[in-house]
Order: structure tokens, then C-alpha cells, then sequence
């Protein structure tokens, strides 16, 4: 076992932005003007497609010399379907993603063999990913209220 | 039904550097250097939990007048656990998120009862914490393979 803790914090600022910070680094998730943001960032359901395409993308780098493949490129295209009723509470569905599908890019000289295992392993030792079609518990440890 | 698609895109670069973009945003996620990274964003295992602070920071927004709730601040504190010898193939165990732990910090001069079934209902409405809290189906639809 080695069950390591990583951490976020999320701080709303004006409108619908917020900064996400983790060890120093940062960005801006906003929303759309059409949906009552500002349009300063990407929103957090997009951010959360290059969350599972970058984890995606950083397993392949990893394991490639495993499997012999030379990855000259790699990236990863993504997109998701979420019922928009769901969040603004005019219908009882699920307010998240029922399904992500995506397409590896992938430029090798390698052989197609060891391209393919390679490709079926690389799905099933991304975090992200395994976050996704695993349930995880989500737990409220508190609030801590300022008047 | 208002079924809508999101899509991103995350293209590997130097080492385990990865660009996301979506709708011509763009943030940089990396690993840190003592897991062979470069050190130069978060992982995407801590911008997941930034995307789920954020969404519960959006949904705070936008649902807080219903509850008659007057947000002076609102930010999120989030950790996740995570076995490591998951995702570097040591070990049979999930390589995502076991738990995930979140605390909400709130500064309003509103009425607790209203601050209280604000906080129970944001809750459920939060488009990454479901996709997180129930699963979602991944599904690889392609590889463009370039030689």
C-alpha cells in the first residue's frame, strides 16, 4: 500500500470564476457569458476532460519504453454528454456525464503489435480515468462558517 | 432532455508535460520532479479535485439567491486519496481516487438555516461531483495512427 494525499483548493472569486490552486500553481475555470459567466477560463466539466486526456497522455509517456513504442506524438481528443437539465434542477437526472468518449492521435514508427497492447494498457492504469468509471466517495468533513 | 456535448483536448509534450484546451483555453499540467516530471502544473489528479472544487463553487453561485443565501466568500479545501502502486503497476489495487474529502469555507451574514439547507443542496447538484460519486462509461473510440 501506498496511499498518498493530494490536494486542491477552489476559491470563487466575481461571477462564476474560480481560481483552482494546488502546490503553487494555478488557473481560472469560469463559464460561458450564454450561461451567466464571464468566459475567463474554461469551465469545469471541460476542465475535466483535459484532466482525464492529460492523465491519459502522461500514462502513455510513462509506459511507452515498456512496450517498445516510440512516441514521436500523442494526444488525446475528448468529449462528453451531460443533460444541462440535471444541474439547473428542471429535471431528476443526473446532473454529471453519461458518457465520455475519446480519440487517441498517436504518431510511431513502431510496430502495430506492440502499438495495440500498448494502447489497451495504457486505459486501464490512468487514474482519472479509473476515478471515473469506478465510483469514488465524496465526503463533506465540514464547514467552517466566518459571518 | 438538453443532452449537450463538452469537448477537450490534452497533447503530450516534453517529458510528462501536457497541454489541455478546450474552446481556445489552455492551462499546462505536468507531474512534479520526483515522479520523472518536469514540475511545471499541477498533476491531473489534483486538477480533478480542482474541477470538483470549482463545480461546487459554480453551483454555490448560482443557487445561493434561492436559499437567500449572501455568499462574502466561498472556497473549497479538497483532498484525495490515492495508492500509488496502482498506477505504477506494483500492485492489484484501483490507481484512482479511494476518497475524497472536502471542506467548504463560507463568510455570509445570512441566516444559519438557510446557510445549512444551501450546503445540502449544493451538494447534489454539482456536475463533476456526480460524475465522480456515480460512474461514468469511458469509451475509446478510435486511434489515428501516423507512421
Amino acid at each position: 500500500m501506498a496511499v498518498e494525499q493530494f490536494q486542491a483548493t477552489a476559491h470563487l472569486q466575481s461571477g462564476t470564476q474560480v481560481k483552482v490552486r494546488s502546490r503553487g500553481f494555478e488557473f481560472t475555470l469560469d463559464e460561458p457569458t450564454e450561461d451567466g459567466g464571464t468566459n475567463l477560463g474554461m469551465n469545469p466539466v471541460e476542465a475535466l476532460l483535459g484532466a482525464l486526456g492529460a492523465c491519459q497522455a502522461i500514462v502513455a509517456r510513462v509506459y511507452a519504453k515498456r512496450f517498445n513504442v516510440q512516441l514521436d506524438d500523442f494526444w488525446v481528443e475528448l468529449e462528453g454528454d451531460l443533460d444541462s437539465d440535471g444541474y439547473m434542477d428542471k429535471a431528476d437526472v443526473r446532473c454529471g456525464y453519461s458518457a465520455v468518449r475519446y480519440t487517441y492521435h498517436i504518431k510511431s514508427p513502431s510496430a502495430q503489435a506492440d502499438i495495440d497492447a500498448f494502447i489497451a494498457f495504457i486505459g486501464t492504469k490512468c487514474p482519472v480515468g479509473d476515478s471515473l468509471m469506478q465510483s469514488v466517495a465524496l465526503q463533506l468533513t465540514g464547514v467552517i462558517h466566518e459571518k
